[in-house]
């Protein structure tokens, strides 16, 4: 059975990132992978950018009266040179006209007054002020965004600024959700006697969405071969097949065979992680990947933030693959019988001024899905840790 | 001019909470807000819920051979009840028989044998191990969910767990997105002197993307009376309206005028906030608000994080509007001249084991959007401070 850390290296060493490229238009690339270098095709500012309504001037003329020689708007460009006793009227965004070397604020002056008239500059201003220096954010040709990050606002705008749109984006792998067991019925109805309602198929749904990846959901194979057979057969048309159940030791798991007459080869049965300990992960030929996690509900949640999200990261092309880790300080006991497994125990981690404290919930166990919708961060016990007292300082997965 | 408290104070006291609910499917409910609390229909587990592979057992029997008098797979209900002497082959997931009051696994046991063999239970096994009690998670009728929430994975599971599929989740505000200015061109042509790609309405998309909401760009209104009219009209069929550009005291803007025209009422002209100062807040009938953002980029980020996206989560009917809020340690100077606004510098947040560090970044002003890619939160230098030395404490708004 293999260490936390032996498994996610077995699922890291398997996983082939991303190498299929689609362009995409800048409003619809937010949440996508960047799939390569961007490189800016002008300089920023693009010119002598001025930041202040003003007049540009001459900044060793000093305060008095000076005759406007223009008016030069954003957008505009001024076609007359700035000299000594002379100033420019210009708005905030235009280019600083030739010959000037400063703008002085409107407030500064004895206010806006037009061309050819005189404009009273009230005080010495300093070269240099109240404009941008063309380049000075970015040169033409500089590398303005690398390959693999998540693109949000801040690389939107930027991807704008210098001319990138459309995008070129790593294609999103696709994602396939199997269920399997006779005892589940769907949400919308009343399980009977023995019954219970799937939630580890929407769960994991929710999970990959939340990712950028609309999965697709294939639905329940009941527990006999044939059906689970069909449907891993399925799923293997698919980047990632993610199955739900069977996968224990019990005596109507089908699953196993089923993926090894797919053509998976499995790579790891079992992993020292509680919960989530029957974790199954195989690789089938032209970059396929299935994930066999346990039944229960938070196990499922657990595994996916585990092992399977970080493996959908790197297929995504994402350089950053892990959910962020902070220490944080257990707020109330934790004990256990046995430390032969490394466990995750579901915390509300709270921000205390100089540190991050982890609260315990009420929670008994992998089956306890409502615990997690207080959660929004995982602690890890190490192996051989049985307690864990208030006060102790562990280390915790943000997952929200 | 306001201080950002007194303008996020008008903000929060002009808006109004969601109240518009409708009706998605749980796998359609992901990043929605739901709309109220949510109860469980039937006891959680339903049953008193079998965790192990094994028999059902009278634990006073002890080990010894005993008679198999069933099998129950998961999904089926046992039809015999256990009496002492005798034992039932169960599945993980299946309820408990009458009568039993353990379960042993398998690997404590000779393995699985026919009905009608005996069975051979090697250990001693406590009353009550092995499955999970009837209702221990949750009793029907207990609420497990409260109304504004963001819908993430646990929420999913937990609905399908109840049977609330579909689920209540509030109306998406709607949401217009303006340029302005004639210097403006798009992301794909090439600017001509005295130009500049636009970028705020891209990343103001992608910020309001980023919240769930799928905004509406109205274009670029130019510099005249009538087409910044025109499109202010059209925007106020929106929810909210965020126009980028003409909210200074330039004299070609037209802004402020058309809001007014549009029957908006201003609550806030400026704040003392650096960048951003020129923020303007305005309230039409019917739930309808507007914000004029500075042209800047940078200003235009800062000012959504710091005040629109509260106002538009408050919208969507979230209960928390606020992004997180860490404590960082500076690891670079930083000086200002003038300590008259609350300054929001960009950082790069780094968790440093027992705290975060806030690095600088190289950050010439708000028309640097390209700084932002770097940059994780704002760092808040307060009012009246124009040092801050390496070591210093300040807070940072996380915005990713």
């Amino acid at each position: 059975m293999k260490l936390v850390s032996e498994a996610k290296q077995i699922i890291d060493d398997h996983i082939e990132p991303a190498t299929l490229i689609e362009r995409t238009p800048i409003t619809r690339a937010t949440g996508r992978i960047l799939a390569g270098e961007v490189k800016s095709d002008i300089d920023l500012p693009p010119f002598n950018r001025v930041s202040m309504d003003g007049y540009a001037v001459i900044s060793s003329d000093g305060p008095g009266e000076y005759e406007v020689i223009e008016y030069v708007p954003a957008g505009a460009v001024g076609a007359k040179t700035v000299t000594p006793g002379h100033v420019t009227r210009i708005m905030t965004g235009a280019p600083l006209p030739d010959g000037a070397d400063a703008v002085i604020q409107v407030e500064k002056t004895g206010g806006f007054v037009d061309v050819g008239e005189k404009a009273e500059i009230k005080e010495q201003i300093k070269k240099g002020k109240n404009f941008s220096p063309k380049g000075e954010d970015v040169l033409m040709g500089d590398v303005v965004l690398t390959g693999g990050v998540v693109i949000e606002a801040p690389e939107v705008a930027t991807l704008a600024t210098v001319g990138a749109d459309p995008v070129e984006v790593f294609r999103q792998p696709t994602v396939a959700i199997l269920s399997t067991g006779d005892e589940l019925v769907a949400p919308n109805e009343k399980p009977k006697p023995g019954q219970i309602r799937d939630s580890n198929r929407f769960s994991l749904f929710s999970q990959v969405a939340l990712m950028g990846v609309m999965p697709t959901l294939l639905g329940v194979a009941r527990d006999n071969e044939a059906e689970v057979d069909a449907k891993i057969a399925e799923g293997l048309s698919y980047d990632f097949l993610l199955v739900s159940g069977g996968v224990s030791a019990g005596d109507k798991d089908f699953v196993p065979g089923a993926l090894a007459k797919s053509g998976y080869d499995i790579k790891l049965y079992k992993v020292r992680v509680k919960p989530g300990k029957p974790l199954v992960f195989g690789v089938a030929d032209g970059g396929r990947y299935v994930f066999g996690v346990p039944g229960n509900p938070v196990s499922g949640m657990v595994i996916f933030e585990l092992f399977i999200k970080p493996a959908i990261k790197k297929r995504q092309g994402l350089i950053v693959t892990e959910n962020q880790r902070v220490t944080a300080t257990l707020s109330e006991d934790f004990k256990r019988k046995k430390g032969a497994r490394e466990e995750y125990i579901p915390v509300k981690l709270k921000w205390e001024g100089n540190g991050y404290t982890a609260e315990r919930l009420d929670y008994h166990g992998s089956a306890h899905i409502h615990a997690m919708t207080h959660a929004n961060a995982l602690l890890k016990i190490p192996i051989d840790t049985t307690e864990a007292l208030a006060g102790w300082v562990g280390e915790a997965i943000i997952f929200r």
